[in-house]
């Protein structure tokens, strides 16, 4: 017989009674029934009622084992009686006797208890991380996580698509995100970096003719850390492919996300990528408030400016005024009462606005009659007019916000959200996916009035060089994003090829040509021998494993994910080197300010 | 139609005749047969050719293409003539007469011709990787790297295992080489390191439950650079699993190993890994000199010191007068000509040894004879001993190094492989594999007579705690190569779960408790919380790949490899840093001594 087992703690059936098998893992629980022994033994697939009475031979060593031993036991198969058959276990109908039993790590008192639901502050958990990942929902996050990553590399195979690594220790590229820098001992003052994202390589991937890259990529920024962000390193599925346009690139990926969110989803919806929406940045904002907007959620936002120029409500009407502002309506369909709408005002205080207007629509003896102190403001003609144009009725409400776009869309997006999800107009059963796309190739700062990038200055601006002629802030990008369930799931763009479409581009942002052939040399001289047209994106891994796993904290479906402060507890990262170590570098550590 | 094109350049057949179709590519080859232009039109998929006459409306801009110019054609398929016809090449059936052209990437003068197989120094052909991938070696050379780590993943997921990533950023952990350190910014003075492997993560994954991980993993060490190790980094297959013993990995790991070099060995011969030999150390280096035999070769040493011992030989008589010395013979079946040994004496010598004796046998009238200096030494009894010992005859020859092992055993070795490959007894049409067992868990070390660890610290001593009480030197671990070719391709261990005999382990080593806790604190402390049984191996992609592509070199099988100084030319990596980062990170750089 095998060492170990001869048998997981998920295979024994009914038809092994009689069996002698061996099975090695975990005590899960123990329990003492009137002196016998019942321990639910766990491996990773599985777990197998065990008992063991003082008849047995090695009862003093089974009353022994506490919970989390790592044991292994010789047994006889037995069926359990019809009245304790466990139907939500697949062991569930048998038990085995024990008959021998080999303790192989014994468990000193545990810090964090595997069994059951028991909250641990996150520093304990990552602490002992290995006691962590013993438990239900980490077993099942982290397998999840797994199997997706194996899901998207399939689809891509299937998709014509080949995995190639890029290097890990390589040149410092500035792509927005701070660097993590790594001396270098053969060449004392100069160092590496880690890749912020193997955007570079893998555009010289295709200029090295290679048509079709994929990698599950590991990416570093050295950022302070979030709930949704790791603060060291990431995974993205980083893709890219020759001789293509925008649309090829939606009709590649966008099938292997939905078969991955179908496959993992869990029974919610996922649309079909042919039916997903490719929405205008500027019509992103404008009725959603945010270029990721959650479509789960049906409302829609919409300008109401004319119906509150030169009206009653002298706020509205005086903003007006001013150059650069508009009055935008949230219809809140079913949201028409009172105490809802004040609801929402607050939420609006909370989030550091003075309030939101609203006007409820109600019943006043069979007429439709607008409700609340801003349609007493302006009047029945002009709340009428707004009703009709956002196509509400009696039970229904608006919610309005004005002034210039930027200084009210963070909230009017949170307002939207949360509407929807108090008004249960938003379908959680559901993934909903939409494309993103025609950025901006600019934004001016508002301070400064400088130009620069808004996104990647990589991308190809729509209309070429000839674009590159006008203003600046109307250029706009072959550069896109996939929202889902109001993240951003994926970003891409149709790359700039093109030596002097990319000097203009970057000159427009104040880039001489030499900075940007010291920047981005390695791509720049690359192009100068024969560069295809191409066009890729990245998704991230662990958004889409978080979305699918329905978690909220990244550190949820990450294996050994460092703390908020980007220290690592259980080995101990980041810590204090060596004199040698600093000297082989030729490095020294200044004292704290 | 499609912007760039309706076919690859490895499309079109016979059928496509008279199709109008659209292709985009590189130009690989331009001729001018009388004023017609044809163009081998390349893509990472194959080549067209392409032809144009003074007839056709874009005749001019044809002419001006060059070489690697990156353009879209259009045009219509013909058949070639049957005369014309190309067999070897996939579309050599048809040719496409050019309607319209787009050049999509004009070249400037090329550093470096991508058609044909001119060679090129290794700086030029790294500074222009992005050329030098377009030639077809490179490109077969990175598909296949790329195949062969997708076949490795589908046999590890077929196998039951699942891929789980560990953290690239994270805590020092001295398994014997340098790591490379990351300088954390949100603690100044504290360093990150690049993980040298994932060894104490893999061991936590089992720790926590996990049964089963693989992962083709980044490895980190900052080693001065060879021909066959990358400077910085290389990826290996890492694997661990829980509850085995050393045949449990042997069964796991070897069919993994041999489907892969089957499947991409191109019809070289795989050994079924059942009948891969499990050889222990001592007799790999007693036998072949080295602990990565090349079982291609069938020479295998003997020692022969007996029939020294005393002998009219003075040298290695007198040698045998001192501890620890033998004398070895390395047979040489068809060897046995005095040219030969002669040119193998002098290759001994090249490699530092004072020279070789040899023996070779001869047929004198139907006797056979012993000849060479060495024979009339020792006399024909001594030599008929050794005949026989050995197995050869008329026409053989057989080599002696005497002295302690240590001092010639590196060149037995070398002398064992030219030997085998320069009387083609050497099947180069082979992969050879075996497994090395029973490594010593301690060497001495000759100066300072001090014990350490000669391989993992971490395996499994053979014997557990009680052997630990007994000779060091004496003490085997569960620790294992597998040879192939004359390379160590795997190495791996069952791991030593028990604290009690890891502390004890480390004792011999001259490593006290608090040392081992401080370096090793992660792995130890969760070994005090049930830890399975387990053990893996990892196996180093590169050098798979290198012998399946039978390449010498580490950088014919990478991407974008580092130069011989750890420079990357085409990046500019390493460089040096901004004054701001540096200050960021609280570090300042000294100046060179």
């Amino acid at each position: 017989m095998h060492a170990f087992r001869s048998h997981t703690c998920a295979d024994l059936r009914r038809g092994n009674v009689g069996d002698t098998v061996r099975l090695s893992g975990w005590v899960h629980r123990i329990r003492d029934h009137g002196g016998i022994l019942f321990i639910d033994l766990r491996d990773h697939y599985g777990i197998t009622q065990v008992l063991c009475d003082p008849d047995s031979a090695v009862f003093p060593q089974v009353e022994k084992v506490r919970s989390e031993w790592c044991i292994r036991i010789d047994g006889t198969v037995k069926a359990r009686d019809e009245s304790l058959v466990n139907p939500k276990l697949p062991t569930g109908e048998i038990e085995v006797y024990v008959r021998d039993i080999e303790v192989l790590g014994p468990a000193e008192e545990l810090p964090l208890i595997v069994f059951g639901d028991q909250e641990y502050p996150e520093e304990t958990r990552l602490r002992y991380r290995y006691l962590d990942l013993r438990r239900e929902a980490m077993q099942r996050n982290m397998t999840l996580r797994s199997d997706v990553v194996r899901g998207i590399r399939q689809r891509m195979w299937d998709t014509g698509f080949r995995e190639y690594q890029t290097p890990i220790i390589t040149a410092s590229s500035p792509e927005g995100a701070r660097d993590f820098l790594v001396p270098s001992r053969l060449h004392p003052g100069k160092f590496y970096a880690l890749p912020q994202a193997p955007q570079q390589f893998k555009q010289l991937i295709m200029v090295s003719g290679f048509d079709r890259y994929f990698q599950i990529a590991p990416c570093f920024r050295d950022e302070d850390p979030r709930a949704d962000r790791s603060p060291t390193d990431f995974y993205q599925l980083d893709m890219e492919m020759s001789f293509v346009e925008q649309q090829d690139v939606f009709d590649t990926i966008g099938p292997v996300i939905a078969g991955v969110f179908d496959e993992f989803g869990g029974g919610r919806r996922v649309d079909a990528p042919e039916s997903w929406p490719q929405i205008p940045y500027a019509e992103a904002l404008l009725k959603y408030g945010t270029d990721k907007p959650d479509l789960r959620n049906p409302i829609e936002m919409q300008v109401v400016s004319d119906h509150f120029r030169d009206s009653g409500f002298a706020i509205f009407a005086k903003l007006l005024e001013q150059d650069g502002t508009e009055i935008r309506a949230i219809p809140a369909p079913r949201g028409g009462s009172r105490k809802f709408c004040d609801r929402m005002n607050a939420f609006a205080q909370k989030e550091g606005l003075p309030g939101m207007g609203y006007i409820f629509w109600r019943d006043a003896n069979g007429e439709t009659e607008a409700a609340g102190p801003l349609a007493k403001n302006i009047g029945p003609e002009r709340t009428e007019a707004i009703r009709q144009q956002l196509g509400l009725g009696v039970g229904d409400a608006a919610f309005f916000l004005g002034g210039k776009p930027a200084s009210f869309e963070r909230v009017a997006a949170r307002a939207r959200v949360t509407i929807g999800e108090e008004l249960g107009l938003t379908d959680t059963e559901r993934f909903a996916f939409a494309w993103i796309v025609d950025f901006p190739m600019y934004e001016k700062d508002e301070e400064s009035g400088a130009i620069d990038f808004s996104h990647n200055p990589f991308s190809m601006p729509q209309g070429g060089l000839e674009a590159l002629s006008g203003d600046p802030l109307s250029v706009k990008g072959f550069q896109y994003d996939l929202a889902c369930n109001g993240y951003e799931l994926v970003s891409g763009a149709i790359r700039n090829h093109r030596p002097d479409i990319m000097f203009k581009a970057f000159e427009l942002a104040g880039y001489g040509a030499d900075e940007v052939r010291r920047r981005f040399g390695g791509m720049v001289n690359a192009f100068r021998f024969g560069a295809p047209p191409h066009g890729g994106c990245a998704a991230g891994i662990d958004r889409i494993v978080m979305l699918l796993a329905d978690e909220q904290n990244i550190r949820e479906v990450i294996m050994f994910p460092m703390n908020q402060r980007a220290e690592d507890l259980m080995m101990g990262a980041p810590s204090y080197p060596s004199a040698e170590q600093l000297m082989e570098l030729r490095l020294r550590v200044l004292p704290q300010e």
